[in-house]
């Protein structure tokens, strides 16, 4: 079968989030967000069409919503829209390209479903994924950098909540560092099914439940950990609804903020009364590690935990 | 005995080596760095001397040197002098207060060699530690994130150097992340000494060779990593001796650099063709993750490794 591929790249000052609405609005099944190769933080979100459901309409229906947007106040400035036709084969190698085993540090490697990957260390951890079509593998630097987080700060925490768990990574290395109690939440029905299939590829993960949900809207309860890998503006939504959902001496960490954002969480943070102890800076975006100020004062001599 | 405790506390802008120098010129032994328990990033650095070998010419000295420092372009605003006296017992207790299991991430604590520390889990690894008087244990923030920035990126290397070794935690971690050819140098023969005895307590490291040397000089051959956790200013002077001393697609991490001295050693590390690929912030300090610009860029895809 042949599949148009639909690309929008933006500089990284764009966010990315807007371009994905924009594509479903015209009919995408699922956005994909990859890393521009080149060494520039230029970022493309990605979308397939079978030939079937393919019409010129939709590019031209996409380029008019792109053209739009300076009508409420967004700068397109680099915006760029490109198109391309792929059979089945070169759609598979399309995803192999991108998604071969993943190093996230020395005790962690992401590995795609169809690698046979053989661990080099007794005390390597694997996650095994099957990338599927719109969602992440920790091959993206606000992945990337929140597993990296999660790896220095998980321990001693029981619990956690996954906001915008996409692809279900970040609630599986939750599991497999000894988090208890998970539960992940993702608006888009698609993000929902596929985090449970890749939650079903990685033992000892099966009983992780994921919510079709907005953040953390409606949900009840506290959690030691709250997690949330979407982009700032999402964020900044859900903010005021993070101190009410942490346990004492709980952590928060948020990532997906670019780095020209990263003052402006800091300071929304700081007026709900949490610190950020921790930020990781990685090709242009930031990942933030908070606590609690009055928790982390009283804490005499902790760095992170 | 009766042991004198002479504290100079600094704002963190300020920069500490040279209070560690003036010190050592009015005659102390060695110098403890270590964070203000308070939220502000103010540090202190103390030394301790013994009643027998203290006067107060010492600490009027101290000032002395401390009050000529604007001649020289220095900024000495929010830094205090004070003094205090403790007996053994008391040094022993200011010890422990310190120096209790630090975990660094999920994979590693650092444990004082007087601390009886069983693990958690069957992957979690140990350090052990003798504090001594005047070399840190992972507890400062800026061992702390560069031990983060080690377990992120160890575990293909094969050789690394160790500038500024100090305790010599950074090589014995090194080591336990499987790094074979290991070796450590630093100016002051006392931490030297210090290394060499905190290494004999890990089994495994004992191989590990620490020098009395001065940054990188007349050090001949090439590593896979080199890692530099001093200050700011011996930073650069040691920048241009990276090149030579890295093999291909090699890694270094620098820190101890104060978050507003970053953008000056990213400067730096361009001028030699290499690219900061991930920074940490923590408490005011940077811990930059580097590799050689084209290397990178021809890796096609990696984020970190």
């Amino acid at each position: 079968m042949l599949w148009k591929k639909i690309t929008v790249a933006v500089p990284n000052d764009f966010d990315q989030e807007i371009i994905s609405d924009i594509f479903m609005r015209v009919g995408a099944q699922g956005t994909e967000l990859v890393d521009d190769e080149n060494d520039n933080v230029k970022t493309k979100i990605n979308s397939y069409f079978d030939e079937n459901n393919y019409d010129e309409k939709i590019l031209n229906d996409l380029k008019q919503q792109l053209k739009a947007l300076p009508k409420f106040g967004f700068d397109i400035t680099g915006v760029e829209v490109s198109v391309s036709e792929m059979d089945d084969s070169s759609w598979e190698n399309e995803w192999k390209q991108y998604y071969h085993p993943v190093k996230i540090s020395r005790y962690l490697t992401v590995v795609p479903n169809w690698v046979d990957y053989q661990p080099k260390y007794a005390d390597e951890h694997i996650i095994v994924m099957d990338p599927g079509k719109s969602f992440g593998t920790g091959t993206h630097p606000t992945t990337y950098s929140c597993m990296q987080a999660l790896e220095l700060i998980l321990g001693d925490a029981e619990s956690m909540y996954d906001v915008g768990t996409g692809s279900g990574i970040l609630s599986i290395q939750a599991r497999q560092l000894g988090v208890k109690d998970i539960k992940a939440y993702d608006l888009d029905p698609e993000a929902v099914r596929a985090a449970k299939e890749n939650i079903q590829l990685n033992p000892g993960c099966e009983d992780i439940e994921v919510f079709e949900n907005s953040l953390l809207d409606g949900v009840e309860g506290k959690v030691d950990v709250i997690v949330a890998n979407i982009l700032q503006d999402i964020i900044q939504q859900f903010i005021p609804d993070i101190d009410r959902h942490l346990n004492k001496n709980g952590f928060v960490v948020l990532s997906g903020i670019i780095n020209e954002k990263e003052a402006l969480i800091t300071e929304k943070m700081a007026g709900i009364g949490f610190v950020v102890l921790e930020a990781f800076h990685l090709k242009g975006w930031s990942t933030l590690i908070c606590r609690r100020k009055e928790e982390y004062e009283a804490e005499d001599g902790a760095i992170l935990r």
